[in-house]
């Protein structure tokens, strides 16, 4: 997650990062994607409280890699310019259409949507970071989704400091970064 | 998915793809994409035969729809210039990074580096088709997948006749496109 710097992220650049979020290909067309902007001041607190928790639980899950893990910055629903939070719509299941036997291409699509705003914020100059430590049930009643809904993000985009040289847990030491020649094979699993 | 013209795709420009989705954002920078190069014929066509007979039974659940699917161009596995066939790693449940209370966040990585790898694709001039109409534990013997790992992709690249001005689903009128608007709202579900 990027250090946000403050300061506001402009109304139209926000409109053309949404506009390139929406312009993702999708299974069968079925756009699964459903945004909220949250510019109410409570439901954003209520977001990062929530947050908080599933952070201190996800660093209990850690083990002795706790301590190390609370001091890497894993959000920033509070001082990012803008939250957004991305569901799955309720309307899935009568979707088959490359749906019958791999049901979660929705979330494969809804990635798709994510993936394209946050190469147009990075070439707006926007950080962004993609907070998936919540509920999804607990989340889904702070925006008032309806049954069948799943949020899947919780995005904080804005100006930034900087843009970090490398990816910030390689950076930070959390992990290494593994080159494609060992994920990548002619015809066979990748050894 | 587009009608491919036949042809090679470049050696240089295919490794450009495949860098792009490597570059992609993943959660707790675990990069759990594992790639599989089709250049063997055979498992091309074991690929495809297996693809058309789930096609056919995606048609059967269509219902009175059938016959309006079966025309509509959904896999170009043989007429393409490359076959990728995309999975979740085996060694994924070590990783709780962002994963905790939401496993299925390793799909939404790889659906980023495949949508990176979407969008290069159509930069270099390049079509691209994600088929998911397959069952993935026999894509997975198919590919020789140890335990655990999970196909989530076979991708179709190549040269093309022309893209579409439309998505193809639109302009075959199997489905219409919903505008943003209705798919975004302030601090509550959108309606």
């Amino acid at each position: 997650m990027r250090h946000f710097a403050g300061g506001a992220v402009d109304e139209d650049v926000l409109a053309r990062l949404l506009s390139a979020a929406h312009q993702a290909p999708s299974v069968g067309l079925m756009q699964p994607w459903r945004i909220v902007r949250v510019t109410d001041l409570a439901l954003r607190h209520a977001l990062h409280d929530h947050v908080e928790v599933e952070r201190g639980r996800t660093a209990d899950a850690m083990g002795e890699r706790a301590d190390e893990f609370m001091r890497l910055k894993v959000q920033g629903i509070l001082d990012c310019a803008e939250v957004l939070v991305v569901a799955l719509g309720d309307d899935r299941e009568r979707h088959i259409f490359g749906r019958r036997t791999m049901p979660h291409m929705d979330l494969a699509s809804v990635s798709c949507a994510i993936q394209n705003l946050w190469l147009a914020a990075r070439a707006e100059g926007i950080g962004m970071g993609w907070v998936s430590m919540f509920v999804p049930e607990v989340v889904a009643e702070l925006i008032g989704a309806p049954e069948g809904a799943e949020p899947v993000a919780i995005l904080c985009l804005g100006p930034v400091e900087e843009f970090y040289p490398r990816p910030m847990l390689e950076q930070e030491k959390w992990t290494s970064v593994r080159p494609l020649d060992e994920l990548l094979a002619d015809n066979s699993w990748p050894r």
